[in-house]
């Protein structure tokens, strides 16, 4: 079981979170609970981390020592959430990530699982004690703090489960996996099973229900993951009414195929177009090592004629943040790459279908396309893989575009 | 180095520690510093503690979970000063008390350390980092997470001092040892040195400077212990002014031997009188004993001949915290010890006076109850041991009574 910040909120939720956890240990289930710090307290850390002074240039980084005030907030709520336990009868013990050892690797802020030796906590939990393990937080083979980087305790929970070979149920605050984002089209339905696959292209794409790493870690370790509210509260006999919830799972066990299982909305794109630029054979190849050197990542990619004989207009996308850097990049290298302008756009959105049922039909992309159309939209760029579609569209119609699509697809709840 | 809990309160005043720490280091010293958590966090940590519940009767005790939880209040601030000393260009670490490793006991929420194996620190010590240790927590044999109780940081300083064989220099609100308290005697005097024994008497009589089981450990270790305002700021040259501060030292290092080198005045004393206890020999014993068992410390003692015949009063003082469970304990036992009264006086105060010189001089008893006889203060119980006189008198007199002996025993400033 994992819960999140949200539901570590303050010891009132902590209090419901052990009341779930109870009903579930009534029912006969073993147990290991992760962890998230309560909601803000791990902004309130990083504050002060960034407060304590950016390392000045020459300077060694401080990432070990942020790690080490960090971690902190999730060593509190892992206590907070035994204490509870144990007020209300039960068998209940924290392990901090040095304890178990959840050891990883000694990239300090964003450090990656590299082992759980399950054997104590697995006696630990067989033994009838509710094991608390704090997400998001590591040590290195050499003893040292490290975290797992922003929303890392959903892939916390995700390993522990892997090192105890059980399921993983989420709790968080929304009660599951739906089609489209519900505040945008409020005939959204919540998917009862949803592949790994998808839900690795509708986390990288925006559904921000579940971080991408923690699902690339379930399939590659087939954990079966559950979604799940953390609000719904066991009954006065302290049973747990129907949890709803979804189901995270391998392709093979969802017998209802649909061709299309969502429809994902994401704002965090930037729109850059080098105008002009050479057209060189290797002038993209030029333009793509440079960004791929400073680690920003490009996504879509359109290359057109431009105007001038002997050139090309070439656009693409990066994360927001990544933007300004690239923008930057680009302009020293000017000379170099021989571009006549650069734009920068903002103002896009990019609006995807995400399905394994594509796979094995046509006609996905026509639904589409023709859907957009209807309704006046006009993309700028596309991309796609094996079980998604994507369009870099104007801002303004995100909204409409998602609802067109929902409809298109035949997901509307009825 | 060592910095309370005032001093880490903030990001300005870890920086204004870390520029006196970057002194001592310019000036050519190896350091390790014990840092307490900021000011009013402990409290909030232990407050969620007791949120999450007190334990249930028959329940398993929470302490170890209890530990975990506050114990990250000094996690962060050894994070926090770390990469402000690296942002200032220094080489810094910090070690969790699991790290280092500071093994202590498994009586958690109030363990006592029991080892600390100096190897690995001393050598990055020696190798020129500045070690930054977490005070107030241990870990266990069996790798638990452990607090040594409140004001524990001053301990875990003097004990990596012992385990460095280093000196300890604690930095704190005030700039050292003082005659008395400079609030209630404004005559009062910085003392240059004190010996173990004297600050011994004067902490655990209510001279809040150090706590006593630090000093205690100072003694058995011989660690020199210096107290030292953390106000005093380096120069534009990096260089520190004359610091001021009180050495606690051994005895014989103290040249110019006074009689009486402070006079404290403490509050949190209570007065229980047994009216009409029977005057069997084994009478007294009985009480003592039922308060023994509770682990009621009791102070003072007085009985004194009753009105009814066959009786006795007795007349002992706890710490206030401890009265009324020590009241209820004789009430408990009222028809099995006998007495016909029980009286409880919390309006009293204890007035001592500290000297390792009493034990070669005459005539210092006589100078205390002549000084308060002088001023018309009545007192109710007497204490003494080698070095210490202490009397109870009524709480209106406390101030009076501490710069009446004050004066007299040529303490006050000129």
């Amino acid at each position: 079981m994992k819960f999140g910040g949200t539901s570590m909120g303050d010891l009132e939720r902590i209090r419901r979170a052990a009341r779930i956890v109870a009903a579930e240990a009534a029912s006969g289930k073993k147990i290991a609970v992760v962890v998230s710090a309560m909601a803000g307290k791990t902004n309130e850390l990083v504050a002060w981390t960034d407060g304590a002074g950016p390392a000045a240039a020459g300077l060694p980084l401080s990432d070990d020592e942020y790690d080490v005030v960090v971690a902190s907030g999730e060593q509190v709520t892992a206590g907070l959430l035994a204490i509870t336990l144990r007020n209300m009868g039960l068998n209940a013990r924290s392990w901090m990530g040095w304890q178990v050892p959840i050891v990883t690797d000694d990239a300090h802020a964003r450090a990656r699982i590299i082992d759980i030796p399950g054997e104590k906590l697995g006696a630990a939990v067989d033994a009838g004690e509710i094991a608390i393990v704090p997400g998001f937080q590591g040590v290195t083979p050499e003893g040292k703090i490290t975290t797992l980087g922003r929303g890392g305790s959903d892939t916390s929970a995700v390993a522990v489960a892997a090192a105890l070979s059980c399921p993983c149920d989420i709790y968080t605050d929304v009660d599951g996996v739906y089609t489209t984002d519900p505040r945008i089209e409020s005939r959204a339905r919540r998917l009862a099973k949803v592949s790994y696959e998808e839900m690795l292209e509708m986390a990288s794409l925006g559904a921000k229900v579940l971080q991408t790493r923690s699902v690339e870690l379930a399939m590659a370790k087939q954990v079966p993951v559950r979604v799940l509210s953390s609000f719904i509260e066991p009954d006065e006999s302290g049973q747990m009414p129907d949890k709803g919830g979804t189901l995270i799972c391998d392709e093979e066990e969802i017998v209802e195929k649909r061709i299309v299982s969502g429809v994902t909305m994401s704002r965090d794109e930037a729109r850059i177009t080098l105008l002009g630029l050479s057209d060189r054979v290797d002038a993209p190849a030029d333009v793509f090592t440079r960004l791929a050197e400073a680690n920003v990542n490009v996504d879509m990619i359109v290359q057109s004629q431009a105007r001038t004989a002997n050139t090309v207009n070439l656009t693409f996308t990066t994360g927001r943040r990544d933007a300004v850097r690239a923008a930057e990049l680009m302009t020293a290298g000017q000379d170099q790459l021989g571009f006549e302008e650069i734009r920068i756009d903002e103002d896009v959105a990019k609006v995807s279908v995400v399905g394994v049922g594509m796979r094995s039909h046509a006609g996905v992309a026509q639904t589409m396309f023709k859907a957009l159309a209807d309704k006046g939209v006009k993309f700028q760029a596309i991309s796609t893989s094996e079980i998604k579609i994507s369009v870099l569209i104007d801002a303004a119609y995100a909204e409409l575009a998602v609802r067109a699509l929902h409809s298109a697809y035949g997901l509307d709840a009825i």
